[in-house]
């Protein structure tokens, strides 16, 4: 038996409840993983709070993103042995894996060797972020170099990840934050200028800072009514990539500005693009590279042991870390 | 002097006054036109109610789309003929020159002959229709052979011809309108289904319709609340095109579709397409190739005569129509 965290009701951060579990053997395609570090992200607290449109069957296993060690391969397992050191691209639902858990199976597609000089806690901070990042400037968003991204919630991992992938390609990151607290650290890890939206008119701000232009790309995890704000700020013909539904409220196109301004608003979730083989290697093959030529590096905000993921969740829902939230086990 | 229309006040369609103009020479680049039929869009519309948000200064002559026959060759315009019977293509604003007028200017980069067994009217009732739709579904949506499109407001010009492309490509329409009352007729222009908005549940029909897949490509004039369910009856990885405004209230988008299900949302003005010389040709030859071999061909509800004209406008905003409304002059 090992000890795994699991939900029996949807709720505040209490629900996450530390059980013993008997993890059975991988299945065709899968590995064993000792988990030695797990990367927390915005997808597990909708799981957990009920808000996530499509809810599992309860009692249920949760977790995203982890790094650990395979125990043991299953079936027509190629390329890893038992012993690696690996790391997870998510490309599966919060609910599918108990990835919260000291021992847990994942899908061998997933899997990502990590580098000597990377740590289990690095790695778990890596790829839910850059992927996520990788999927909206890259992938759909065609981030070319010259262009400007505007993008909020900055101070996420998402977001640093954004920034430093804009920066790799050659493009002007403007970084939106609630207020002034962040700036610094925001420039620090790499952005062109802060935007404090709770201070500022986001609109006239970053038409100051693109000679009236606006942004041609825009990354935000937020929506709700401030969306349409985040549309008045973008360039002609640009493209807003919508990751995320932090808003509670509904989200707002300003259809003149749509129309008019041939905008265009592209949903995105990583393991939609993930779940292509193709795909999947690009993103693999871009972060890695990233990694390790240095110009991709994960920010980790603080750490958790593995007792404590519910103060790990109540902490990333009062919004006052700069990057990744790890959990330790 | 002649006579043309023109606002001195945005209104209902009492501040379309008719008054004697001079009406100057052609500059480089525009020709002088006879006008002998005007084509009404929901663009005039909205100019002169005050709704659209950049407003031309006042007074001003308004017009989209017209048919007539040339008067005079400003400098530089090649490939016409004083005496030739002319089309426009919309690529300016609705307040840019007095198409609702005896004599107006025209630039000639929009014309298009008219064939001679097609009348003055029917060549006024084509452009901007074929024009839009071929923007939305060709040169954006990308509507293959196979596919479904979800057509809303399809009893409009815009919509008829909408139908009449899918069909071209060997695409299925989906024809969407308020009540039962003008489902025969969208049923006789082509539409494979007709779902009547305000009597049937929109996504479950067109689910029912698709083997529960949703349409892979939405046409949509209206934005507003009801785009969410538009959203909700889209295909996974599937494109709304939003071509209008004419809902008033805010265009809403379902967060967790457009994320979870990879949707876009792309805003259309056609004069953003025309504007470019490559797409202006290409749109010219798909519509010219589909009017000759008889898959286009243009439906029009009424005409008004020129004196009409603010009776032409109440007649579409009271929405009876199936198909174009034509001002002869």
């Amino acid at each position: 038996m090992t000890r795994s965290i699991r939900i029996h009701e949807f709720g505040n951060p209490d629900v996450l409840q530390i059980e013993d579990v008997a993890v059975g053997e991988p299945r065709a395609g899968e590995v064993r993983l000792r988990i030695h570090a797990i990367g927390l992200n915005r997808t597990e607290l909708t799981l957990r709070s009920g808000r996530a449109p499509v809810k599992p069957a309860l009692p249920s296993g949760i977790g995203f993103e982890a790094a650990g060690v395979i125990e043991a391969l299953g079936p027509e397992v190629t390329g890893f042995a038992v012993g690696d050191r690996v790391a997870l691209v998510p490309a599966y639902g919060a609910a599918q894996y108990s990835l919260y858990g000291e021992v847990s199976l994942a899908p061998a597609r997933s899997l990502v060797a990590i580098p000597e000089h990377v740590s289990f806690v690095e790695a778990a901070a890596t790829w839910a972020a850059y992927g996520t990042a990788w999927a909206g400037l890259v992938a759909v968003g065609r981030l070319a170099a010259g262009q400007t991204l505007l993008i909020s919630a900055a101070s996420s991992s998402v977001g640093l990840a954004a920034i430093q992938i804009a920066n790799r390609v050659g493009a002007r990151p403007l970084a939106l934050t609630r207020s002034r607290a962040k700036a610094d650290a925001l420039l620090r890890h790499g952005a062109a200028a802060v935007v404090a939206t709770g201070e500022q008119d986001v609109v006239a701000q970053v038409k100051r800072l693109t000679d009236g232009k606006g942004a041609e790309l825009v990354f935000d995890p937020v929506g709700g009514p401030g969306f349409a704000d985040l549309a008045r700020a973008t360039a002609n013909g640009g493209t807003l990539v919508l990751y995320g539904a932090l808003a509670t409220d509904l989200t707002v196109i300003p259809p003149f500005d749509i129309l008019a301004r041939d905008l265009t608003v592209r949903g995105l979730a990583l393991t939609a693009r993930t779940r292509d083989d193709a795909q999947l290697a690009a993103l693999k093959r871009f972060v890695s590279d990233g990694l390790a030529d240095g110009t991709l590096c994960p920010a980790i905000d603080r750490t958790f042991p593995f007792d404590e993921i519910a103060a790990a969740h109540r902490f990333i829902e009062a919004g006052e870390q700069v990057g990744k939230i790890v959990v330790t086990v």
